[in-house]
């Protein structure tokens, strides 16, 4: 025996969250069912209308019920610095950080031919006419420091390679707070190839 | 910054989820915008749909979209045993643990006059009215061996002192795979105020 049928269905369309197992779906339909309906209901509609409305903005490609997004709007950012990364998350992420004051372009993802997905699908036609307009002079490419992220960086590098655009990677090194007998030994041997003077 | 307005009261609704916080809520929104628009759009469905018609059961308070639940139509059950459980996710856990053939009562809930939950919250009115029928022989109290839970089983004990059932408890002991070492004194003393003789 289980739980009634219209409950079964709610549990199991509650796995398509992430991290969401069976245990955790069922607590969260019963806490929707027995405790809080409001939310739920508020939940079911939001949830429907982003679904409806949000989709990619037409200069940045990051996700946004607009055609285009804050960010491209705002008369306040330097326009000659590009950031490349791979979701709107990292681009949430670099804006938390602070000390980037450009412009960004989300590829929604990195070059994997495997899954079928190429430079179309990431928008890179979109981010080379934009380069070509000359108004960019650093492009810097932000994708993870996974094999893919390299990878993709190493393309788009290569696609503009004709153009007078100076191309960043962010730096590999030491965590801030982490300890030397912690590290790996990539990024140890990263952060000793790029040591810098002490000031 | 931030992400656009929509997608951010996205990820506020989002964290009416039980076990959810602003990281994971964030998690949930992109993956359902970026990746599975399909899963999200039936999740929002379902959920309305479940908000809106699942209810309780007439005679035994479970949760379920129609008048009279599955169980308590069940012909294969034995009348003579009731079990009084918490919620409904008890109840289900009572049903796969198996060996109980009898019909349930689901509280949803405990005793709690400082939450204003008092008897009628409970539907005790409707578990003394099903008692007083007389086809009730063993009433087991299945609430959880919290405060609350015992007070609501002494409660309902005392409801029904005056008619001929039989009033039971879940055992207390050690659990099955347990080691002695790593078990609360607490279980252990009942365990060992409760010993059995060896068969």
């Amino acid at each position: 025996m289980a739980f009634s049928p219209l409950v079964d269905q709610l549990i199991t369309a509650l796995r398509c969250l992430p991290g969401v197992g069976p245990k955790s779906a069922q607590r969260m339909a019963l806490h929707l069912l027995e405790r809080n309906r409001e939310g739920g209901f508020r939940l079911s509609q939001i949830l429907d209308q982003a679904l409806e409305q949000v989709g990619q903005c037409q200069s940045c490609r990051t996700l946004t019920e607009e055609p285009i997004c804050g960010l491209c709007r705002s008369e306040r950012r330097d326009n000659s610095l590009l950031c490349v990364v791979e979701t709107p998350a990292d681009q949430i992420a670099m804006e938390q950080a602070g000390g980037f004051n450009g412009r960004y372009f989300v590829l929604t993802g990195h070059l994997s031919p495997i899954d079928g997905i190429g430079p179309d699908s990431l928008g890179l036609p979109l981010l080379a006419e934009r380069l070509s307009q000359g108004v960019v002079q650093e492009l810097i490419l932000a994708t993870n420091p996974t094999v893919e992220g390299e990878a993709t960086a190493h393309y788009i590098a290569d696609m503009i390679e004709h153009l007078p655009i100076k191309v960043t990677r962010l730096a590999h090194g030491i965590p801030i707070g982490g300890e030397l007998e912690y590290i790996d030994g990539g990024t140890l041997s990263r952060a000793l190839a790029g040591r810098l003077p002490m000031v």
